[in-house]
């Protein structure tokens, strides 16, 4: 089954806001078997709001509009509505009384414009929003359906849970379709792509693979539908399994998992303090660590080394190290690890020296060579990364390797505790 | 002028990613008087491009089309393209010796799939794309113009403010809209609203001011346009200087400055270096400040202190202190401010403790309390910020106050250095 989107507003058109509304429905429907067959933004205009329609009603089943139900008088949706389904305005007692009692509650009065917000298309059945003022809408027209919700996203959330989508399911008795997700890191898409052309090739038409690359690592996603849901559960499971076993390493978990969390979990599971001794990455290294809730319990803290200065005197690299080979050199990564280590009093350290750009290049040391050793009291491994050019990117892209290398560091190197 | 944008990608069409793409080009677009007509969000499917074009034809002047272009195979958007415009898919030699020293400096190889990316109609002017393999592409059709470009945010950026927006604007010549824009932080939107509401009502109807707010900093834009540039341009510096007088502290800066960027030259301009001692924002600071070039010649470093043991060894805060006033207070921020500046020979610090949650809270210190210290060999000041209860965006709103916090020092206590 599918669904056509339409979003209405200017405030989109004028990039005020970002449509995360979209993103949101897409989710959920897809839960559903119910497909997204394009999404239309538009703007306040009664003109666009029907061309929108048309465009929905040919290549859809259902169209979920959002936006334009507010108290403010650009708001033209319910109107297009109406004259496209051939609906007549009218005043809808109980939606007003609703929206006094929904006043009487904040302790205040419904204004004339909130009144207003009581007259809809009369083909219209409403649906009811627990959490604004203005009413969802569900009208049938030739053969298609056709709701109307407002744009304020926890309203929206709350009128497709609660009312669309089960009425939904209902109506079209979708097919639902079902995924799993590798995550994967250390490696670029087209590599990857390579490296599971022959997997990809052997896939069933009704399993799709896709790419969804970001900063040093690529979401791999299978989906599939079928009438017979217990055999594609099986046939997914052992899709995934089969392209998890030809990746190998580059595999660091499923679904929703962060690599952070991940390596978070491995750290908890080997009772390691982790601390960083950062330089390019300034400090986004701890952020990444430490954005995932109860770090805490495997992170104690960390070196932000910008200056040579701080290099040398907290973390005790050599005069000679910094003079011979430079802040940016494996063996500065190496001392950095080691003095991290000594510092923060033993567990794993993570250090990082590099070229971040615009400037600081050179030949030999070109922007976004990249420095990093992972080390314990007994072990230090150093890696090399040749990020691009831009500043930003560089760092996270640094960081998102710098997690992945501890990861694999604790995979070689430590073994988890029963 | 009018352009039709259309984001291309099943990921946006199952809510596996946010359209982010549409919202940075309208507000771009806007800034030089070229207005969305519409967005279409299509799937990676050959006809659906097709419709999405036409429908673009019909209403606007141009076509940009994002998305579609990466290595794997399930990118159609090049092909949709070339038979819609009538172009002949050829191999573009230029563009794949570009993606080859592009992999020479990885030290890498291209793939088959990076050689397929060389691939493109023969009627496209390639605009190159420094930030990644696939070029972008510039089609004139029917007195319209078609671009492509990837979906990648960055590379989509860097095409559009290098090659697109500067072509569109010597192709088409809108009308310009001036702006000003007043940069203010530590005060929400609602608050700065009142505070200037008469000089917002007093403003004339061709200039408009609107309110972005972002997380601890406020944007206020003014946009005007006339067919008297001259006139426009005074009236526009008149009223940014009345709403920049009334506002005082709040304005940090104006137009594309960053925080980072303005408390970096304020340290600058008093040779002073900065160092950090962070909690809760786990390096987030730091972060912040190193994503400026040149952010070393007046950032020395930082220290991570997320554990107690970390405050105290290295910092310096007391036993006594942690104990009877706890990790987030006024006391504890103290100490570490001061340890800081002892820590890092000098200058000044930002020490932040706070729970940024979702865990953590109390009936007295509940989620989203923030301490604050700012400090100097001689002078030490204390900030306390309550913030909501999302984690990342808890971290973020109070890297954002950190910032003006240490402005609002420099201001008071540091006179700059002729």
């Amino acid at each position: 089954m599918k669904v056509h989107l339409i979003t209405i507003g200017d405030e989109i058109l004028i990039g005020q806001i970002v449509d995360t509304n979209s993103a949101w429905m897409g989710r959920h429907l897809n839960e559903h078997g119910i497909h997204i067959s394009g999404i239309s933004s538009v703007p306040d205009e009664e003109q666009a709001i029907h061309q929108a329609l048309r465009l929905g009603m040919a290549e859809a089943d259902a169209i979920l509009m959002t936006g334009g139900l507010g108290p403010t008088k650009d708001d033209v949706t319910k109107i297009a509505l109406a004259s496209f389904t051939g609906g007549q305005m009218a005043f809808h007692e109980k939606s007003y009384e609703r929206i006094q009692r929904f006043f009487e509650r904040l302790g205040r009065k419904p204004t004339e414009a909130h009144r207003q917000q009581s007259y809809m298309p009369d083909n219209a059945a409403i649906l009811t929003n627990r959490m604004g003022t203005a009413p969802g809408m569900w009208i049938e027209h030739q053969d298609h359906v056709i709701v109307s919700m407002p744009g304020i996203p926890y309203e929206m959330e709350y009128l497709m849970q609660h009312e669309v989508i089960p009425k939904l399911v209902k109506r079209f008795q979708p097919r639902p379709v079902k995924h799993r997700t590798l995550l994967t890191a250390g490696m670029g898409e087209s590599n990857i792509a390579e490296r599971i052309q022959d997997l990809e090739e052997a896939l069933p038409p009704h399993i799709k693979l896709a790419y969804l690359p970001n900063l040093g690592k690529v979401r791999l996603r299978l989906s599939g539908s079928s009438d017979d849901q217990t055999q594609l559960e099986q046939e997914l499971d052992r899709h995934a399994t089969t392209i998890k076993d030809r990746l190998q390493d580059l595999v660091f978990g499923q679904e929703e998992e962060t690599l952070e969390e991940v390596v978070g979990r491995m750290l908890k599971a080997r009772s390691l303090m982790l601390c960083t001794a950062e330089s390019c990455t300034g400090g986004y290294i701890g952020h990444l660590i430490t954005s995932v809730p109860g770090s805490s319990d495997y992170f104690q803290g960390g070196l932000i080394a910008y200056s040579n200065e701080v290099k040398q005197q907290q973390l005790g690299v050599k005069a000679e190290t910094l003079e011979k080979y430079g802040a940016v050199s494996e063996q500065t990564v190496r001392e950095m690890a080691e003095g991290a280590v000594r510092l923060f009093g033993g567990g794993i350290s993570i250090a990082i020296s590099g070229i971040a750009g615009p400037g600081g290049g050179s030949k030999d040391k070109p922007v976004g060579t990249i420095w990093m050793a992972v080390g314990t009291a007994d072990t230090v491994e150093t890696f090399l990364l040749r990020a691009g050019k831009d500043r930003l990117k560089n760092i996270q892209y640094a960081g998102n390797h710098a997690l992945n290398f501890i990861r694999l560091f604790l995979q070689k190197h430590v073994p988890a505790q029963a």
